[in-house]
């Protein structure tokens, strides 16, 4: 694909915030959204040129929006195999849909991943409480038990501590294809964000080091307090990873770090074929924001810059009512307050972040 | 007015660069922005929550917009003052429209800058051919003839050379009421942008140096090399001038820098009550951008540090052409590309700028 010339339009799978800040940073650069989405009030809909409500399912409208824009992109990696196979008849979508199928089913991406020659938590495949027991005295006391699909912000898990009931647990997950992951004693959680461009160009933002509260991502620092090696190897495995899955975008790898004696080692942890809650720092501390970067390489641009400006970054998401202050927040000096446009507040949900530099 | 709430509405006559930035910047902070302009594919179109096109005197279409929104503003200082009067019987405009009759007349613009104590051009008020002839013989040639309404990048002016015909010159600019200016050999052009909020509070970024080309603001420098001493009487200006008006926003005023004997005196030349394109380098190079200030004092918000990033900061407008160079500039590490969106290259039209940080 030659590059797409300003004016071009992207269409993105998906209304969210992430959505919604890709439209922002593709209309600085003069690139036109269309944003597809059921969901009537998504916070992406005020903010693109165009805009199509409609299920993922809807063959017709998939169509329609297809023909209309020049390349199709997504923000979340739940995009059904049918609804990707349907827009690739129609136009370019980056990242190719291989990818979704990929990181749709944990133990794929795990076996994807260590075929990389990358480490991962030992794990198992679990079909029903027969298999979990074996799994469980494979891998021993605690470990988690996860769905293979559809989870996200600690939904779909359940941990196997020492006493619980094994067929009691897995019923609880619905009785859904479940993968068992070893416990993982990681003394912090970093990921990598960065993108490859349709050349194949590859470039990483500082790796950033993520706190999680009640499973959901609470502040992000940047760069990680890491040694320089286990830095470059985290960069390096994010880089092998999308270039064994000829990716177009950004990238999130979230990966723990162990300490073994005296050194660091990584565990690769989970995938997401898209723009990342941990890279929403780059909006105000890096030269090209994570969400510019995608849609640079999706409309076959060259990346941008992705020095961080100051010494260090720190964003910390507004969950539910902790957006109530921001009138406080907009007082701070210094404060970059970003507020996602979400018509109600509700517990857990995300509704903003804040990001506040070092300099 | 009390602050508003995320989520709430501002109404932005007008659907160029500005009221498109404009936009951008409100949605960060999670306002929704309606867009009223007369010209359909006016680029704030494509980043807005609604729209409304419809002519400026449109006394219904105006009522029902006014009725939609929270607080209205505008991206250009020509609305016409019936305008402003339909909205403000039904939501509160700011600035408030006093301030359109002060800057849409050369004439009284300069005379309520004179009353404030500072410095202008010699005027003269110039009515017809004769009047006209008076003027010249007061203020001397070369002296600049301006249509007292209307006037932006060059248009409506015309320069009283040693030998032209008076009574062509001022039938060349239509026959309007028109104002003599003395001509001011000044060495450099600066602006200063500033905002005052609601309850009066009042910040400027660093005085810039501006260098038009063919009448159209080309680069802008910031911070200007002007003295610190000079930096504050501009600033100074600025606040006094906002005061004076009980303004509310962002507001622009350009000066010209005279060198007299050993020191620097500034004449004001021209205020623009909005976001101003000598302005643009705060996107990229303030911790606050222009836009998002803007949005901040018509919500009722506290103003935003305007803090300046790196040693110095210059933007360049990229005219018709210049943007055809979009794909080199996105390949050049550091440089901050802004296309408008826009959907026709004119000559002389503003297409977006770059702005590249000296760190």
């Amino acid at each position: 694909m030659t590059p797409l010339a300003p004016g071009a339009t992207i269409g993105v799978l998906g209304g969210g915030q992430l959505a919604r800040m890709l439209a922002l940073a593709g209309a600085r650069l003069g690139l036109k959204t269309h944003v597809y989405s059921p969901v009537a009030d998504d916070p992406a809909f005020d903010v693109c040129a165009a805009q199509t409500r409609a299920d993922f399912l809807d063959e017709a409208a998939l169509a329609a929006f297809a023909d209309k824009v020049d390349v199709v992109t997504y923000e979340f990696e739940n995009v059904p195999a049918r609804t990707a196979e349907v827009l690739e008849a129609h136009c370019p979508v980056r990242p190719n849909p291989r990818v979704l199928a990929l990181t749709q089913d944990r133990l794929i991406e795990k076996q994807f991943v260590r075929g990389l020659g990358l480490s991962t938590a030992e794990f198992a495949d679990v079909r029903d409480a027969q298999t979990l027991a074996a799994a469980v005295e494979a891998l021993g006391r605690p470990s988690i038990l996860k769905t293979r699909r559809f989870g996200y912000d600690g939904k779909g898990q359940a941990r196997i501590a020492d006493n619980g009931d094994l067929a009691l647990t897995f019923a609880g997950l619905g009785g859904a294809a479940c993968i068992l992951e070893s416990y993982v004693p990681f003394i912090k959680e970093i990921s990598v964000v960065a993108a490859r461009s349709a050349t194949g160009e590859f470039r990483a933002y500082d790796v950033c080091e993520n706190v999680h509260e009640h499973h959901i991502l609470a502040t992000t620092m940047a760069p990680a307090a890491v040694s320089p090696a286990t830095a470059t190897a985290a960069v390096e495995a994010a880089r092998r990873i999308a270039g064994a899955a000829d990716y177009v975008g950004v990238i999130a790898v979230e990966m723990f770090v162990v300490r073994r004696e005296e050194t660091e080692e990584l565990v690769i942890n989970e995938i997401a074929p898209r723009v990342h809650n941990s890279g929403h720092w780059t909006l105000d501390g890096a030269e090209t924001s994570q969400f510019e970067q995608h849609m640079r390489a999706v409309a076959g641009w060259p990346l941008g810059s992705t020095r961080r400006h100051g010494v260090s970054v720190r964003m910390r998401n507004l969950i539910g009512h902790d957006a109530d202050h921001w009138l406080q927040l907009l007082a701070e000096d210094g404060a970059c307050l970003h507020l996602y446009g979400k018509s109600e507040t509700r517990d857990g949900r995300k509704m903003g972040h804040v990001t506040r530099i070092e300099r």
